[in-house]
């Protein structure tokens, strides 16, 4: 056996590091669709094992030694330095948190989720209250470990959106709110309103998927290497490249939430899948950003899904699987009613418009909970008065709204504004792919839209973590992350539906 | 925190060993039911990094020192002192394997798998003889690392059937044959014959799979803490007793393979649902033997699954399911179809007569494998002789020949006997179970098979590793392994279908 290079030792180390995650990510997979309901317990103490092991692996010294090596090694080319780099981030991360602390944050997630379960069953705040107080402190002290430039609340963000801090979220996020709030207001005063019965009839469950899995063939989702199943709450999960897997559930009284599911899911999907290969078992080989992501399952979602020249190509199609249920249904008014905007409580459930909002008030709420201007007891007027300030109504109870989220019960603070992020990058990535890709519209009205996988595929997904998010949208569409774009396309098109 | 003892300190070790064996199976598992065509290549990675690090805690000196300690401690109980034994013996096992040896002998058996694929596929033998060779060569090494006391057949055996010898299997398997081919000659004579065109109409697949996961429920199997799928291999795994998993395929044509498929996995579960809770995650939480676990299989598929008091109960019912197909059977005709008896070429279609004569076919040719006497290149002619002998048929071509079976490519010899202990222990443990359970047969006939679950769970399962197989079956029905209660019952059950 010839000598490894200090960068193929590193790639070895990283690659095991990586598998164990990956093997982690299959059991969570099975956990979400396929485990008995009894064998909870156990799967717990299988992730808890793979975790400690992964953790051990990334942490070890011989881990180190490889890392200084490679560090060492003045030959590397551009990519191996950025492989360096990104292995670096991961180690020195998971290195500056104590381990007693991992494990406290690890139990208090547990138990968070178990107490948020009950609360949002019972819509008593209070069962959750203290345990929230618990994660905050909690978060407060991973913070201080892993360390920050200006507020505690970057070290949260830096975990789902590297990079990303609140000097620069707070204006971008506070031009959108403003927008958002007079673009709302102005549908709200328009007289038209779209016919929503059309999307409440009867759409077996059988046909829904084989509709959403047409679909995301029609994307240019590869499913000889991938997979879409059932799950109560649907995801996008990937172990490599040659093995996405979407989830989707089925409400046969309502088309959307299954077909805009998948679309969704399968825009993650065509990331995962379209990562360069060569970076398989690599530090690049992954997505760089959650705000990223979310670009990818918003743009296929928002801006192609549910467009005109989307269902001027699907709506036939979808009308030979559903023939009642959608017999004489009119291009316009279904595209309407795919569309309808109206403030309502529960963010998954919120239109293009509304969405904004919620994420803009769980940004603000974490980052008073993090200053300690807010105490979690006081968390439930906080919210609902500021869902009267925003969207002009208020929760009936806690389930329908502080409890409506698992991410504060999972200890996921600062997760939130990635989901805006993804919206803005949309628009901006799509304005670019519009001028890139002669025809967009007319391709996309004649179902091909692989010409735009291929250019997100080259743009986006390709490289990786080989640039920063910021890196990868000045790359991609000539310009920092802007609002513009979103502001724009939101005023046009909900302009033209509500004649504004 | 406390002082861990010894005994803890060693279980900790053990559980996390054990975790990561657990985590490849679901791997596994998925990669049967799941995998997408395009990920095998990645599956194997993840494999072969748990596989990498399961070895490494088992054979770890942290591990060794753990179990010294718990070694040295005079305070140990019975189950303890059990516990320690099987943790030795497993970690003994493991460090006397030299790690280049595992290396090689997983490279060879993962090309022996392919190569023995393309070579059942094109009929020819050649493609796979020197893959066989290097296999026999590598075990051969294997055995004479881990030890032996008469020949190194006698190591083989103890990876799956801990305990057994060739000294203690030539008699039995001797005795076996020479009553088998009495009977099937007598058989053979006889005018009488089954109608199998019964079992050969149409039988849809949801039908099959909802019969099948009746059958299942009748017997006990908890599907709160399991599961049933497809995978064109059927098997049974399990993760912990609360999460055991079973598989079937399904054939429209013929009800048999999957009906009795999964009764035969049923079994299989039953023992991993009914194995000591208390045992999860220590080294007596798992089966004791392939033998035994073959028992439990073949028990359920054969002595109740292919027996007139189970159909009296379930003919009725299957009906309901197949009101066409199964229109004006009688449950006479029924009964003699499932018990045709025939020499065929393919084991795993083999009747109960039959089948131990297929086994005993490859155990011989195993061992004259490994004495060196047959040499590989030589086994496709000496298959057939022995074919000819024991089955009065010879294949056509090398697939339904020597190349049906998967085992040898995947590295499993001395595997095989094991299944005809299965047969015999079975028959052993239902003369008991006849003795114990007052009204066997008329509770077989009312659809009660929970007191033979039972019987089979308090003598069987709920040990796990506690005792040996040769001690289970003392205990279990007091006498040691015999030839005699299968012999006399297939001269029963057979002589009386066929008039003999």
């Amino acid at each position: 056996m010839t000598k490894q290079t200090p960068m193929e030792a590193l790639l070895d180390r990283w690659g095991e590091y990586e598998d164990i995650q990956h093997a982690s990510m299959v059991l969570e997979w099975d956990q979400e669709t396929h485990l008995p309901t009894g064998a909870g317990e156990a799967r717990s103490q299988h992730l808890a094992t793979l975790a400690g092991l992964s953790h051990e692996k990334l942490t070890a010294p011989a881990f180190r030694k490889a890392l200084t090596a490679a560090e060492r090694d003045g030959s590397l080319k551009g990519r191996e330095q950025a492989m360096v780099r990104e292995a670096k981030r991961t180690h020195d991360r998971a290195r500056r948190v104590p381990r007693e602390l991992v494990m406290e944050l690890a139990l208090a997630e547990s138990r968070g989720l178990a107490a948020w379960k009950t609360a949002r069953e019972e819509g008593q705040w209070s069962d959750f209250a203290e345990n929230l107080s618990t994660l905050v402190r909690l978060k407060r002290r991973l913070a201080e470990a892993v360390g920050y430039q200006d507020t505690p609340y970057d070290a949260l963000l830096e975990d789902f959106e590297p990079g990303a801090t609140v000097k620069q979220l707070d204006p971008l996020l506070g031009e959108l709110k403003e927008a958002t709030v007079d673009l709302l207001g102005r549908i709200r005063r328009s007289k038209r309103r779209p016919d929503r019965k059309l999307l409440r009839r009867k759409f077996p469950k059988e046909g829904q998927l084989r509709l959403g899995r047409m679909v995301a063939e029609t994307m240019g989702f590869d499913f000889t290497e991938g997979r879409l199943d059932l799950s109560t709450h649907p995801f996008c999960t990937s172990f490599h490249m040659s093995d996405v897997r979407l989830t989707t559930r089925v409400d046969e009284r309502d088309l959307k939430p299954s077909l805009f599911g998948v679309i969704h899911e399968a825009g993650h999907g065509l990331y995962e899948q379209g990562i360069g290969r060569e970076l398989a078992r690599t530090p690049l080989g992954d997505s760089i950003s959650l705000g990223i992501h979310e670009s990818q399952s918003r743009l296929w979602e928002n801006l192609v899904g549910r467009s005109r020249p989307f269902w001027k190509h699907c709506l036939p199609r979808a009308r030979r699987v559903f023939p009642e249920a959608l017999r004489g249904v009119r291009l316009d008014d279904f595209v309407f009613a795919i569309n309808d905007v109206r403030p309502s409580m529960i963010r998954v459930e919120a239109d293009e418009v509304t969405y904004n909002l919620h994420i803009i008030l769980r940004y603000e709420l974490e980052k008073e909970l993090f200053s300690g201007e807010l105490q979690p007891e006081n968390l439930p007027e906080a919210w609902n008065r500021k869902m009267k300030e925003l969207l002009g109504i208020v929760p009936r109870n806690a389930s329908e709204g502080v409890l409506q989220d698992i991410h504060w019960a999972m200890g996921l603070m600062g997760y939130f504004p990635t989901y805006s992020l993804g919206n803005l990058y949309a628009c901006q990535l799509y304005n670019k792919a519009r001028k890139s890709i002669r025809g967009l519209d007319r391709r996309v009205e004649n179902g091909k839209l692989l010409p735009l996988r291929d250019w997100l595929r080259t743009s986006i997904h390709a490289p990786g973590k080989t640039y920063s998010a910021a890196e990868l949208i000045q790359r991609a569409t000539g310009s920092p992350l802007s609002t513009k774009p979103f502001v724009d396309y939101a005023n046009a098109k909900f302009g033209e539906l509500y004649g504004l």
